[in-house]
């Protein structure tokens, strides 16, 4: 199963390594054609850096790990190739000042992208964790798992997607369809408040008790 | 401290119940007043029913435990008495079918209380635990502690319901200014569509793992 990872930012760069070193072919692209051979070159494992084009063609899974508001200008080109592709969309809608999400509670950056692309599989997931904690790729903290929800229309979509959370060592929770993602983008928030502004710093993480 | 509870419904009655088992006194008000006579005789332990009036007038902590739709026709004839009262906003603004979110992430139902009552200080928590996990009195889940996060603006209101919060055995996490009840308020909806709808039942909860 090819991974693809668009966006070679801190969480684009962080998970595609793990996913690289957990197995996974990894194939990078990025706007900076170099900052894509970075990713791939800090990853090693035989992880790739190639253009968008060549990724999407490539990947099962494509990891949308660039700034919400870039995904379209990234995934316009492509979309051709989208059809039945599997989108993971660990963005956030957020504002550019990071204090509150810029689509609401009616509808969900996830939603807005299914709707964009509508032949490709939308699963959200992987949204609210720092990047940080992909860095340090540990999914437990303090021996405690930490819990990674994803929401999704398609069924097989969502199989796959649940594998790859579960092969990082994560607790895969199915939080329903893609709808869904109108909660999980706002608990990225909580997160963000949670580690960035009262005190609890990046490694951290939700988990579902049950 | 007083702890008065407006609202005998499900989440009202099991939290009065716990609180008063735990060594608060707890005065319980509801529109029917048969049913805060109900909650006050099961809960014992000293608990009593009064009028809403009663209940403001003497309680220290108010959690607001009924609909949130009936939060202003409950308040409003008690307003001057709400002075300097902390008030523990335990609702969620959701639609009736319990589908979404009535209020948007760019405001929340705590905080729209505090606009209608600015005299009054209000605290946002226990907003996304199922009735049920109070009903049991058990804040762990498999011999994990659930975590319940608050949002207020006052300090020494914050740390009173931080206060009762760990008096049940709960994780008490201050999640910042009462503004941050927009992300606490979709939690519940995360919270609702696992438990309700996705198979996980009513005995879960978030943990904060840092």
């Amino acid at each position: 199963m090819n991974i693809g990872v668009i966006g070679s930012g801190k969480v684009g760069r962080a998970l595609g390594a793990w996913l690289a070193q957990a197995g996974y072919p990894v194939l990078f692209s990025a706007r900076d054609r170099s900052h894509a051979d970075a990713a791939a070159k800090d990853s090693g494992c035989g992880a790739l850096a190639m253009d968008t084009t060549a990724v999407v063609q490539r990947a099962d899974i494509v990891l949308l790990a660039l700034p919400f508001t870039e995904i379209n200008s990234a995934l316009e080109p492509v979309r051709e190739h989208l059809s039945g592709k599997i989108l993971v969309d660990v963005t956030n809608p957020i504002t550019s000042d990071h204090r509150a999400l810029s689509i609401g509670h009616t509808d969900s950056g996830a939603e807005e992208i299914a709707q964009q692309f509508p032949t490709a599989n939308v699963v959200k997931a992987f949204n609210a964790v720092f990047a940080e904690v992909y860095a340090s790729q540990r999914a437990k903290i303090d021996g405690r798992t930490i819990t990674i929800f994803y929401a999704g229309d398609e069924p097989q979509s969502k199989a796959s997607v649940h594998t790859i959370i579960a092969a990082l060592g994560f607790d895969p929770v199915d939080a329903g369809p893609l709808e869904n993602a109108r909660y999980l983008e706002p608990l990225s928030l909580l997160n963000i408040r949670l580690g960035r502004v009262l005190g609890f710093g990046t490694q951290i993480g939700f988990s579902l008790l049950r």
